[in-house]
């Protein structure tokens, strides 16, 4: 069997168990709660306005906007707003945002399919760790090079977990599989601007119609991770055995539980996950008295933070110098800090004080950033984070995702309708009641 | 400036002389023609499938078909039916297929803007141009290493030229543009099946998508070819000055007149074009007496002709070995060789006796390939070709183009409205009488 036959394999034997179902559940759930908060995006509105011009069968609901599209239209539009706000799940090991591509792309399929809850919360799942897998055989260059992996490796991943939603064979998932390596595209640069979202909702349309094109028998070379000019070799370094990356212990655990989706309790990056928690250890100062900010990344563990001098709060999402001039003067973190509007001028103040630096660690030492204040009389003070709520080692719990929720929705009836759906999810014949809550 | 506003600065000033709307009128007629011969193929009825399950607003036409569509959905469906048979035109320096992607997208945003017949033409030439100069600054390697650049350089090229001809500001194009590189896609480990052609009408989908989200005011970082992570980092080896290749001689002559498209003769890559003229001149043998052929191309000249050993005519639109072997057996090179259906035991047999080489030749060397015949007796007889019918230095004429469409179309009234709307599209007013006839 060829490497792209046995990846396929494992695919269609994945059997997802039941503590990888209630942390997709929880998933959901924060998929609803991070598209919700980004309804009335400006960009959301951009997007409508193009879809109308369109027109199309109104088949697929669009999160809180009250409103059907069609499932490719959808998708686009999903998974936009999903990640509208960086607000949504991200992973460790995909290293980019599962959900926002994963979830668009199974609720756009299922509005059009017959599938129970349990197999769109297996699909997903499965999506997950098809995701992380090839992320990490793609390797870490692939993203430093310049691509956003939410794009350029979503697309792959939900293609795969909505052809196994949809129970396609394994020929059926190699087909699925070529059309979206294919399709696959994004570019880290536009961090920072309307167009990173839109990455998540470009992803979420090319997988669905992967999976489409598949359904109607269209052809490609059926083995995009074998052979000359295979997806390794072009999108990565394509020299190293990755094979077991992508196939050893299919079903043992799974990525969406271990190291598990790390949930978002501030609208932006989490790569200044780390930074903006040594900052909060720090916490208010009297800015006027600070001479100096260094700021120290492990590893290149800041590639994604491409805006050292932002110039609105939308580039500040991206950027470690804005988040901790906001920790340092005691602003709350919270959505309207990182919107369009121009930076102001006490942060752009702080900023300019601030440097950044990136250290060569060995593999075996954790993740870190270290916040450190020079102070003008001499003084300094410095934090060090490696384990930020949210991540990996010291994950949200499922109450305060809940907590999220209420905080998002505002709205009690809805919230309850929310939470019955998605936490008997596994037991539901098929998705029309999620679908007629979102 | 930077790089990119001084590349979109040449396109807004970009006004293409009589020459080229020549070259334009003729690549129009081709493409309308090699779309008609691929009206019927099996894919083109998948893909109407796909986009009737979609519904929509039926505004832009689907060449052959009698019927309408979104302009997302004709994009789609007329760059594959252009490039379905690989019968459309090719560019050296594009190394690709141009008016496939080109006119897909420029016919698709004409259904639904003001736009006059010489602005279409202007903008055609104006989309060669961007594809072939960004294929030169990306360098060779990147098809080398195995991408499609009707498919990665083709969104780029038909976005610009979208945007050029709804005349677009500068800022407009280097949005337009952003949104292209950052869909560049097209692998092409799937030469030889369906996927080839459906890279072209991914592309002028994707291309469509970019006009109009900059129609919308959709927003990405607008300097796409600078700064870290940018289109030629990514796609290229980035580290070369290209700047020239991108932006001196604009306005002194046109890539669509010289070197020119090349129009095909024959449903098949045109890099086996020169293998097939050296074996025509070799012509008809008793294939019983071939003890070896021996197929030398110059500087990895083959890289399309992907296919060493086909197993269908399909495939064997990338493959010399079975180009040679339908010469050598005296067979004509028509559609029906060229099909999905297996390739026949005589022809098997020929392509087993087959042994392809590549030399490296100073880059004075003009492009060649050379077939040599060792028979069982000992006898030797080699051709080499240099300039095969359509290449640069051995234009296909108009009459010839003109002959070419006779021959698909077999339909005088037809013929007479295409040639009249085609060579008179310089003075109309707008797209409607052109529209109306595909």
């Amino acid at each position: 069997m060829s490497l792209t036959e046995k990846f396929v394999d494992k695919i269609y034997h994945a059997t997802p168990d039941g503590e990888a179902i209630e942390c997709a559940k929880l998933g959901v759930l924060d998929y609803l709660t991070s598209s919700y908060a980004g309804k009335d995006d400006a960009g959301v509105h951009k997007l409508l306005k193009l879809i109308e011009l369109e027109g199309g069968f109104q088949v697929s609901p669009i999160i809180g906007q009250g409103r059907k599209s069609t499932p490719l239209q959808s998708a686009l539009v999903n998974g936009f707003l999903a990640h509208a706000l960086d607000f949504d799940d991200v992973h460790t090991e995909v290293r980019g945002h599962p959900s926002a591509v994963l979830l668009s792309t199974l609720l756009a399929l299922a509005s059009t399919n017959d599938v129970t809850g349990k197999r769109f919360l297996e699909a997903y799942v499965v999506g997950v760790e098809v995701m992380a897998r090839i992320a990490r055989a793609v390797k870490d260059s692939h993203y430093e090079k310049g691509w956003h992996n939410t794009g350029t490796i979503g697309v792959l991943a939900a293609a795969l977990a909505g052809g196994y939603m949809l129970q396609f064979s394994r020929d059926q998932l190699a087909q699925a599989l070529g059309f979206a390596a294919t399709q696959s595209s994004g570019l880290r640069c536009h961090f920072g601007t309307e167009t990173k979202p839109l990455h998540a909702g470009l992803a979420a349309r090319a997988a669905v119609l992967s999976v489409n094109l598949t359904m109607v028998n269209f052809v490609n070379n059926s083995n995009s991770f074998d052979g000359k000019g295979n997806y390794f070799e072009v999108y990565g370094e394509g020299t190293e055995n990755y094979s077991s990356t992508l196939l050893d212990g299919w079903n043992d655990s799974w990525k969406i539980a271990s190291p598990g989706l790390w949930f978002k309790i501030y609208p932006f990056c989490s790569a200044a996950y780390f930074g903006a928690d040594a900052a909060l250890r720090i916490g208010k100062l009297n800015v006027e008295d600070i001479q100096e900010i260094i700021i120290t990344f492990s590893n290149n563990t800041d590639a994604a933070l491409i805006h050292h001098n932002p110039k609105t709060g939308e580039q500040g999402r991206f950027s470690i110098e804005y988040i901790v001039s906001l920790i340092l003067q005691g602003q709350p973190l919270e959505f309207k800090q990182f919107e369009g509007s121009p930076i102001d001028s006490v942060s752009q103040t702080i900023i300019n004080k601030t440097v950044r630096q990136n250290v060569k660690e060995p593999s075996t030492v954790p993740r870190y950033t270290k916040v450190k204040i020079v102070f003008k009389n001499g003084d300094m003070i410095e934090e060090t984070s490696t384990t930020p709520k949210g991540s990996p080692n010291n994950k949200v719990t499922k109450q305060e995702i809940i907590e999220k929720c209420k905080s998002i929705l505002k709205n009690e009836e809805l919230e309850e309708k929310w939470m019955e759906s998605i936490f008997t999810l596994n037991d539901a014949t098929d998705l029309s009641d999620l679908l007629c809550l979102i």
